[in-house]
């Protein structure tokens, strides 16, 4: 995607052997880049959420294995690299496929060789992720296409969370298939969900849409149920952080609450994903580990103050405690269908196999 | 209810015929009071949420209606404040019934009697209303101390926004049943829902709570749904702005997501109210006014910086535009029951005509 005009992706490999990231944390008051070099340098811009994004997280894990390895490419080290830095985040599951790839492609190689193929392999993790959100981005195009056909006046669209191309390498998942209705001329609006308590609506979709000109809208969390009521939602298209063998998703919490309302209301509810996101180990999604964050997530809010300068302001009474569970499952009976980069199915074990049939 | 140890109500008349409210946009960081002299203060008030809760509003709205007669005890000014004050806020519906009940104490009255009537009559409406919540009070507490004997535990118990004794003149609506049963000393525990964007529950009900002693987490309003499914939450209690014959609530927005997670989960969800707030002339929730609020409570937070002050800080990237509906509407199909001054009731309009046969 485009910031300013300029050709960008979320991460990007520097000449000297480092990669930079955009600090997602800064957005949307400030652009700015920071560079990582160590594997522990991508171990804490996955924990601070310098990096979000299930895709995102697992492309930052695949170079932080690769920066272990240059200092100590011992099949122990390796093991304990890829165990700190699957611990960072345990509910997406992009990290792990993406963490066994890399690992996959230097086990049988000589130490000596081993940093540098996982860097290849880092490096095609990245190529690849923007291929298939590329592809996904087109099966949604076409099914927009079509329910912009069907219907006068903008394709009103709800998400949840931050799905688009900062969670990604570019394109993004649930915000794919917006770029490139718009792109072709599709009349369409976004009903931006804030998404607290880290705000990735508010501030990263809303950046992403306002950066690329697609007519939006930021509502709170709370107000989404009431819009499918009063028929100003024609569909809901969300990311997800993993999809077990069923098809429940765990995604971003609050997803489940606006599954929940899009069938009471039948409006339809997509989940945009990679294969990549999909545990076939799991039969069901009250398996998926659930990340439980920092209280001072609820309790504080970042944002400009009148003059410019970026401040956190304690939002809740001294003593009060909080809880700050990260994600929600969304059973699969509440989801429409899934946007894969193989075509769109009916969310389900079913649907899953018969796009990827060659998974066991 | 106490502050600091001292009896207080919401609103109070002072010796020389004014009244004072708390100050409701500084809390929980500030504890300040506001003394209200014109009807134009009352407007105001309101408005802006100094006051806010549809009894409340209901009281201030009295003792506005009581202010104007002192300049224009005439039947055309009369008319016109009823119309001002009702304009102040469209979606509860305690207003009409307390200006309603203004109005006809001192229609019938030589104007020089006006003034005085309305004041002793917005006195008894908020007596009552104190009355009124007690017996609200005591009828969860029944619920709520037979739900408490039949598990091991505190009972954990959701709610929404803030309809407690800021809400009301005292006791609170919601809360109520919570504070006698933490009185009489039965374990509990309150989830609080933020309740983006003017976040009454991360602040007043969590200052409420926290100032009378009950245990109780702060949560986005997001996580709600997720502690359902996990089995954290006993029963749900909110209040309600305007319930119509057929047991449709309207209430904050998000109470609607609420509900349909309690609907998905079996975990009762209740809805406390005085029957003021039951408007018989509508027979359901899609016929009720839904307040479109301002943008800027959805784009800016404020809360405490780490110095102390006070200060308003912007969210969302500039130039993306926001939506505020004040409320929704929950169906009567997703309450499991009204608690009511009368006592408590299926959701629909055969309860309620049994709790209240004197309504026609």
């Amino acid at each position: 995607m485009k910031i300013e005009g300029i050709q960008s992706r979320s991460i990007w490999p520097t000449p000297d052997g480092s990669v930079e990231v955009i600090d997602q944390t800064k957005l949307p008051h400030r652009f700015a880049t920071v560079r990582l070099s160590s594997m522990a340098d991508a171990i804490h811009a996955i924990n601070a959420m310098t990096v979000r994004g299930a895709p995102l997280i697992g492309a930052t894990g695949a170079y932080g294995l690769a920066f272990s390895l240059r200092n100590d490419p011992s099949d122990d080290g390796l093991d304990s690299a890829y165990k700190m830095l699957l611990a960072t985040r345990p509910t997406a599951v992009n990290l792990r496929w993406s963490l066994d790839r890399v690992r996959n492609a230097v086990l049988n190689r000589p130490r000596a060789e081993r940093a540098d193929a996982a860097w290849r392999e880092a490096a095609v993790i990245c190529d690849e992720d923007v291929a298939t959100c590329r592809r996904i981005g087109e099966h949604g195009f076409a099914l927009l296409r079509k329910m912009s056909s069907e219907k006068a006046g903008p394709l009103n669209i709800l998400t949840h969370c931050n799905a688009g191309w900062l969670a990604c390498v570019d394109w993004g998942t649930a915000l794919a298939p917006i770029y490139m209705a718009h792109d072709h001329g599709i009349p369409l609006h976004v009903w931006v969900d804030e998404t607290r308590p880290r705000n990735q609506g508010a501030s990263l979709t809303a950046f992403e849409l306002g950066s690329h000109g697609v007519n939006h809208t930021i509502v709170a969390d709370n107000a989404g149920g009431h819009l499918m009521q009063r028929r100003d939602v024609d569909l809901a298209i969300v990311g997800a952080d993993r999809v077990t063998r069923n098809g429940d998703v765990a995604n971003k919490i609050g997803t489940y609450l606006k599954a929940l309302a899009a069938k009471d209301n039948d409006v339809p509810f997509y989940v945009a994903l990679p294969s990549s996101t999909i545990d076939w180990t799991l039969a069901s999604g009250n398996l998926i580990p659930i990340e439980e964050r920092a209280e001072s997530e609820v309790t504080t809010m970042t944002g400009r103050l009148p003059d410019g300068r970026i401040a956190t302001v304690e939002i809740v009474p001294q003593g009060s405690d909080a809880a700050n569970p990260g994600f929600d499952v969304t059973p699969a009976r509440l989801v429409t269908g899934f946007i894969t980069e193989a075509g769109i199915c009916e969310a389900g074990e079913q649907g899953l196999r018969r796009l990827f049939p060659e998974m066991k």
